[in-house]
């Protein structure tokens, strides 16, 4: 159950980590959008392992086939399915946790509910499956550039080293030209050598995603149960890892006054617009058409190269040390995961909303 | 589209501010139930108006008559319709917005979107309309008894005024104490004195509430889309106000290392245990049997006694001063509602749970 | 569960036979949608009981009203709760069922699914339930009259009087001008004659309802499971006492050759169109603009008042004779009823479509 | 939209008839199932074109591959994916129809709705992609193996070629030794003879399958819209080329009055039973422990080798002779999905009624 997202392009991912393939079916994608396999592939490639010294070393092309849904490079309003073939698998590294429990990983929670597990890299709990969600947002994005609507992520934090600026005092187009993907060089270098650091002691550390989206129209957001922000919210805590998601003022706004918070209306040009941005451009549940912004909260990465007490599944005490290839930092491929998740929410409201159209 | 919540034990609700009627029907409560009214009316009594001086002034005793599914005080398993009817409107007090719109309200985007808008006490907009998810939450409430599951929520801060105590160090038996719902008296108190304080001066103020949640199993929530954490956050995403969730270690989290935050897993009389509980009671998506508890942070209410700028539907400026019965601050009521969607999620996700049953 | 139809315009039904009230909520209706109360009445009136010799004698006025999502009279986009209080409940003429089942109704099956049953009248199992979906109905041709679509059912046959020609060589005008709403009134008067026989043999009959759907545009339907014909089918087969469904050629169709059945295109004034119908105006699940039709078969009422032998709950020998007011034929009272079920479908499909449009 | 089919044990299909591949998620399927991969093949065989000299001479092993889900030979509980390779695509067949609709396809009203459409075979309007169906219905199978419930079909006519036995009069064991799939040998052989002989015509022909299922436990269907013969009735016409499904008594039942249609209960053995079985095993939409039978009827197949009037895309007159492989009549190859897609019902329904388990 729940391995489908979206109302109307509806998305359902399957695959392990050590499986023979991940992927994703697309329902609901409109017919005629052009279906720029390059800039999928391109989307892959940041999230792919191996990308960077801050990553996982696993090394995955993350090459993927389009099996239906497309005819002459097309849409077709059919079902669109993408496979990615799993390469390089090590499953001896995961020998030790046939019958061992990871801390804080979903070994133990897979194994109670399901009563077997596929313990190979995590099975169905690892985030190689957000592969397959990245490949379905790219396609979203297709769509949504269409509409001149954007979803760009960056990291804003990695343990306390902390992005102070607002995302509209910060030139975006820097994020990709790093590989913690901050879009402020110099605090960049900062964040990279602490994920360095954390990564020589055998640990790991959490960190922070900022996302904004842009060109959304008014109206999108669906009272009362599928408020705008209740599905970005949905989507983001749905990501590995993630604890927390705030959005517009967020927690910091619980302790603004009405009168500070307040986004007062006015009109320029004819278009109806707020003097401050403190709803996230969300009112009600739905678009005022300002600005969408948010943030999303990582714990650090469960595995680490250091021994920790734990039990195995008969209950007796046991030690577990983290083998294989992991991530010392999951935000910098986190931020395409937060775009595509982003871009598949925009779309289904996108779209949801025609019903209204007279 | 969207008035509906759940998958298993569904509700979709109805109403307006100033409407006939507000209400619930739930599909697929159990059979056998009992129905307990009193109980039922003893959560509605806990969110209604004019319940103190902290709150609204509007008096509405919401009564409710469940309509159907019930028979000689037992579910039957079929819809179960709730009704409560409105009394207390005073929809002069919202002439003056028929064709402006309050600031940081959804005049203006439910305008947009619909073309049309009930604009007497914001309509379909209102916190009103959580009266019947506080109805449906007690029957989810009822079932979980049954089942030794208890949701308890309490206010964790308004403003600045934070309770720093984590809630294995309160007694949360003293929540109801005072009008608040703060379970450290002497802080309630401070509490209750900054919300009437910010009344006296025509302003609001925003706050957190924290839940917990107590005896749940093992193997509640399901991956890759509904997890348990998720569902939980955009069920308290959807309460009016809220602009943000965190749980477990939230965003205090991505501050940490691994080896701090990692649970270590130990036995304790054949009972699966986790040394700590960052976690927050839920791995992989899917409950540890350890307590869960999340945090739910409210902006301030958007009304205020205050003459602030605004437009009218035209597009032109015009100045709005709020008028009306209103809330300086929503948190107090705000507690039955979190634990409401709290319960109604934890049901649903224990019936789906069935299906893996042999 | 599974008390809600429809994906976009989507009905929510409660109530039983003998309880408080039925009633449905509508969530999903575009905005803007004038609620002409009269013509919900209208339908409800030709639905009700007690409207002829030839149906029971219940009287209930099934008066109704519309508790929310609509402001100055029309359709403001939110949830539409209408509701129908129950008056003319006799429970005592059902005592003799409390422990007893009655032949080829839902008694046993509810008692051993739900443990527990609400034995009054049939409880939910009811045909009275159905008054809310033509309520609903009613708001779904509201919005189909705006796009020319039109629903018009009529029964073909009463036991084994069958009316042979085909819908287009009907006045269907006539079909409201008899009680047993075929409009053909000469065999009208036949049909009459048998229902009125068989109720003073104390026992009831079968019979078929045809329906036509005229106006539908070119694209209704979605490809695999969701063809317009499976939904229709569902819907049909969803309400009450019936046993069968067929569109265009039907069963009749499954003995004709290729060269006979298929319907070829040809344009006239630049519409196209085909020579024949077989197909019923859908192909490959999808609307191809001509005529939709099909038939839908009932069994006869299963309350007889004539002594049968049966059992009760503690699988007792004992002897079942209807008592209370019951249908001879349902077919009369099923016409607006299939008319309202073929609204709902077509309304949600034409919601729908609109995501294809750009 | 809509490529998914039931609630907990939900089905997605992808894939076009001569695209890359074709295929099915499961999700929701328990796990701890064995998938008997020579079982979900021998189903694949009982579909697959090639088999006999009455279907397509079109070559597909239809061997498949199990990507997902599945771990030493288990379902794990989460999704399964099974991809079928195509392999003898002769998309050359179809350039005839690049621009021009044959009639009773699905050609223009694929063309209308999406504005583009893949040609070559149908694309996803071909009865190809129920492969992927009876790859899902064969694992429903074996989960329904464990609980002794079966689901057999067989063919009951053939044009006018009738079989009048009831299935309990029948050796269903019989129905896989002939190539036409009907238990009844001699008529089996006059059936082929008459597939024969249409096709030698170039000609095709209609037909009938009748399905049983036993062993299913009383409760299984979800009042109002959820009943267990209208979501069979779904099932069936969502199956290409279906026009017509009747349960129980079906249309001949609307014939009957309700003291000779009536199942009158009785008790064998401390098992309630009932006398006869018009209810076809379901009542008020729940089984009740009969055998649930039904029919469906088959249109004749549209593709025929004759020359047909019909329109190109720009609405000009053309002519449109069939070409490629065809089945003359497509109930022998129909047998397996109808016997799939009841499985799928089945088994949705089993799971779904655990929550009403205390």
């Amino acid at each position: 159950m729940s391995n489908s997202f979206g109302r109307i392009f509806k998305i359902t991912t399957f695959g392990e980590s050590h499986g023979k393939a991940i992927g994703v079916i697309i329902d609901g994608c409109p017919s005629g959008v052009n279906l720029d396999e390059a800039f999928i592939q391109s989307e892959l490639d940041r999230r792919k392992p191996g990308q960077s010294k801050i990553t996982t070393q696993r090394k995955e092309l993350d090459t993927f086939e389009i099996q239906s849904g497309v005819f002459e490079g097309k849409s077709t309003g059919t079902p669109i399915s993408i496979v990615i073939h799993n390469k390089d698998q090590k499953s001896k590294d995961y020998d030790h946790i046939k019958s061992a429990y990871r801390p804080s990983h979903a070994d133990y929670t897979y194994q109670e509910k399901y009563g077997i597990r596929d313990y190979r890299g995590g099975g169905r709990s690892s985030a190689r499956e957000t592969a397959a969600r990245v490949a379905a947002g790219a396609i979203a994005k297709l769509v949504l550039n269409k509409l001149n609507i954007s979803c760009q992520a960056y990291v804003s934090a990695v343990g306390n080293i902390e992005l102070k600026a607002n995302y509209n005092a910060l030139d975006l187009s820097k994020t990709e030209s790093n590989i913690v993907r901050c879009p402020d060089e110099a605090l960049a270098e900062t964040m990279i050598a602490e994920i360095d650091a954390v990564r020589k002691q055998g640990d790991t550390i959490g960190g922070i995603v900022d996302c904004v989206i842009q060109g959304v129209p008014v109206g999108l957001g669906e009272p009362v149960f599928g408020k705008l922000h209740a599905e970005l919210g949905a989507a983001m805590l749905g990501i590995n890892a993630v604890k927390g998601f705030e959005y517009g003022s967020g927690f910091d706004g619980t302790k603004m006054k009405g009168s500070e918070h307040n986004d007062l209306f006015f009109t320029e040009a004819g278009e109806v617009k707020t003097k401050t941005n403190y709803s996230g451009g969300i009112q009600g549940g739905i678009s005022n058409g300002e600005d969408i912004y948010f943030r999303v909260g990582f714990k650090p990465v469960a595995t680490i190269m250091k021994s920790q007490e734990s039990i195995d599944q008969k209950g007796d005490s046991t030690d577990v040390t983290g083998r294989g290839r992991h991530d010392p930092c999951v935000v910098p491929r986190a931020v395409p995961i937060v775009e595509a998740m982003a871009a598949l929410v925009i779309v289904d409201f996108y779209l949801l909303n025609k019903m209204y159209l007279t």
